[in-house]
């Protein structure tokens, strides 16, 4: 999906709701299999999301079958939507093309989450089909990413280093960042220093970030933000009301957004 | 496997080669199907490695079948080598506890490669099953290490970094260190900051690291370095005789290793 398209879904529905299909096979209401709970969750959220990002974890824990289970959700979420593999990628160039070839041909889906460690040739094999996106990861959501991420070198911190430099090597329309909403203070100097990306943002909901901050702070004329919230919707009950609470909570997001969306 | 019987099997085979399954679908010899081919390399290898090394991207580019044959072929190497699943992952905590259980107990994998950006959280649950281990990138063999693994951040290199915190989470019996033997002259110095750990290296061979001086600087008391070749081996010959080629190289590794192994 190009941006033009993504930005029509987002100004059409006045959302930029991403849902993220964090599926765990532990926390399924009962009776319901996994593909059958995406299935309802995706049906429950469409109206009110932009895109669905299953977290890979979830999946490949299963063994092949997995697998299945994520091919068969992608088709099923179909064209309408932006498609996100979180999977943190990232490898040496020639392994890296075939993460790329994984993705965006076996499985179809427009992104990839795209770990930054390894450097130029571990990105770029991401940004070479039309359409086809890399999500860097830059600041995350995590207590970790003061380990590294805000580590300062050469007078400013890794993250901006990441920023700067994979800027470089695509375009705002192959390449968007991660920034998470518990970092919404950092929002408006990364906006300055990426004004066209998309950011993807997650931590807005059981994180704890806020979804109102992080619009007044990232967003840009396209909107260019994709705000993620997994747990707080796919979860919103445990009980055979589980796709009302999941339509209930996404709308919720959708609202919120739209007071921002002109 | 842990590190004690590591140990006793580079001493008693003088080997510390582990051969790197990067099994390219595009490259097998005519006929030979991806399960075979995987087969008869490690049959044609085992007596020259300690280790065996699935490049993931190879296989999950196949869709849910790959996966079938990577399970397989983790099934073929059994017991008497360490296994490495070469997968690069990294996330939250929570999420990064279901890719150590996909490779520990989904797959059976003694080990997986971690990428150590987002911190902390997103390297210890790989880091709680005795015999288990996290292989966390310090210093690649790629061009792009130079993008941000060197960039100096408070006084030393961001890679030195990751070593000395990495390495204060976890133990030498539960930690290893990917350095690329294309950085052989810095193995003294990684050597100095991490003495008991051990080190997977990757670059010798089609990449032009040179075996003798990752010896040389990189070798403890234990050995303490697993050695990786790949494509020299899997591709000596891309006739009929593929399986004899790959033993040849093998043991002609196994043979320059042997020479500085007591």
């Amino acid at each position: 999906m190009d941006k033009k398209t993504l930005e029509g879904h987002i100004r059409t529905r006045r959302s930029c709701l991403c849902v993220g299909l964090d599926s765990d096979p532990a926390k399924l209401p009962a009776g319901v299999d996994l593909l059958t709970f995406n299935k309802v969750i995706i049906d429950a959220t469409r109206p009110y999301c932009v895109a669905y990002k299953p977290n890979l974890a979830f999946y490949e824990v299963l063994g092949p079958k997995g697998w299945e289970i994520l091919q068969e959700t992608v088709a099923y979420i179909g064209t309408d939507h932006f498609t996100i593999a979180d999977a943190k990628r990232g490898d040496i160039g020639n392994t890296s093309l075939y993460y790329a070839r994984t993705f965006f041909d076996t499985y179809g889906f427009d992104s990839v989450t795209v770990a930054p460690y390894m450097g130029r040739d571990s990105v770029e094999p991401f940004l070479t089909q039309e359409g086809k996106w890399a999500i860097v990861l830059a600041l995350t959501s995590n207590s970790g990413a003061f380990d590294f991420e805000t580590l300062s070198a050469e007078g400013k911190p890794l993250f901006q280093h990441v920023l700067e430099k994979t800027a470089s090597w695509g375009t705002p329309e192959n390449t968007m960042f991660v920034v998470g909403a518990t970092r919404a203070e950092l929002l408006t100097e990364i906006r300055r220093l990426v004004p066209n990306h998309f950011l993807l943002v997650p931590g807005v909901g059981a994180q704890g970030g806020s979804l109102e901050e992080v619009m007044k702070h990232g967003m840009n004329e396209g909107v260019g933000l994709l705000i993620n919230a997994s747990r707080s919707i796919l979860y919103a009950s445990s009980g055979p009301d589980f796709a009302e609470a999941a339509a209930r909570e996404a709308h919720a997001m959708q609202q919120a957004m739209g007071a921002f969306i002109a």
